[in-house]
């Protein structure tokens, strides 16, 4: 029998047909190995502080092929990868002369493949800003979802776990940038060389 | 007659020669308007929160052409522009045929100038990387620092105002990655675009 509410979940994922799983606390606790490997978001995290970091978090699963977040979408919530693979892409637009994206697709881009101890969407969660890139369930997927209010209570309630998640959030995008940062640097010297030197 | 011991400052400004004028309580409440202006990084601060989070930080000012952070040092610190205009300049070295920087410089490009209630050097405080950019006075600036033992004490002690910060920092950095995404999404298509439609 399923669950007839999900509630709890955000809008998007009640849409699509995922159920409410309860909170994500046994779930983070059993996968603790998996969530604490180094570069996770929760590599510095104690058994206490998952316990607690899970009680503010929903569970969900998804099979191959269902969409989780969706390219251009609103949405208010992170997610967690606690066991499966999942596929993030990115639509990526012809330019018109004026160097402005058009309606027409160029390709879509595969920007990662991302396993468990993985977060995806924290930057919508925090910034309210629409998605920028599609991540799909490659195979069984467990998933546990924080949402902008529930990170809200766990900052009010406990102070220094909701701290320890900002901060690791903020290194993780930092460290983005830079990456990002870099390529975009590359593709412009590219870019120039190409000009400075073409024949 | 001035301070002898600027022992609170990070040592990068120290051997720069800078002063520790105090904390920078008084002075992020005089300069609350350009503080809370829109986009800053305390544009959601209240009177009291300032209070606590200039209490955390240490005051210095900076003549023009005074380098206040430097491309590829390390520092675990962040500032905040209280007056006067910084220039962000980075330098794009040229790449090898395999696509790696070489150690000859293509030029000095300049990222950004910012003015009074702007922030610089999140990231670095965050994750004790080396700083990516060049950040100089052009006019007389006065500066708020604010390094990551203060936020640590400041989260400890204030974990509302901590955290406030926190979620404010990872907006602005989001919002940054976002923008970098782009503009390497259209460094990239418009390669791939002059690559397909060649003569």
């Amino acid at each position: 029998m399923s669950k007839t509410s999900s509630s709890s979940l955000p809008p998007a994922l009640q849409q699509r047909g995922f159920s409410d799983l309860g909170d994500a606390q046994e779930a983070l606790q059993r996968e603790a190995d998996q969530l604490r490997q180094s570069a996770s978001l929760l590599e510095d995290f104690n058994l206490e502080e998952l316990a607690i970091l899970g009680a503010a978090m929903r569970r969900i699963t998804a099979q191959s092929g269902q969409i989780l977040i969706e390219e251009g979408e609103a949405g208010d919530w992170m997610l967690l990868i606690l066991q499966g693979t999942v596929d993030v892409t990115k639509r990526i637009m012809q330019h018109d002369t004026a160097g402005q994206p058009t309606t027409s697709l160029l390709e879509v881009s595969r920007l990662a493949v991302v396993r468990a101890g993985a977060s995806l969407g924290e930057m919508s969660m925090l910034d309210s800003e629409l998605r920028n890139a599609t991540c799909t369930a490659i195979d069984a997927v467990e998933i546990a979802i924080l949402t902008r209010a529930a990170i809200g209570r766990l900052i009010a309630q406990h102070p220094a776990v909701g701290a320890k998640l900002l901060i690791k959030i903020t290194q993780l995008l930092a460290q983005r940038l830079r990456n990002t940062s870099a390529q975009l640097v590359k593709a412009v010297v590219e870019g120039k060389q190409r000009q400075l030197f073409k024949p």
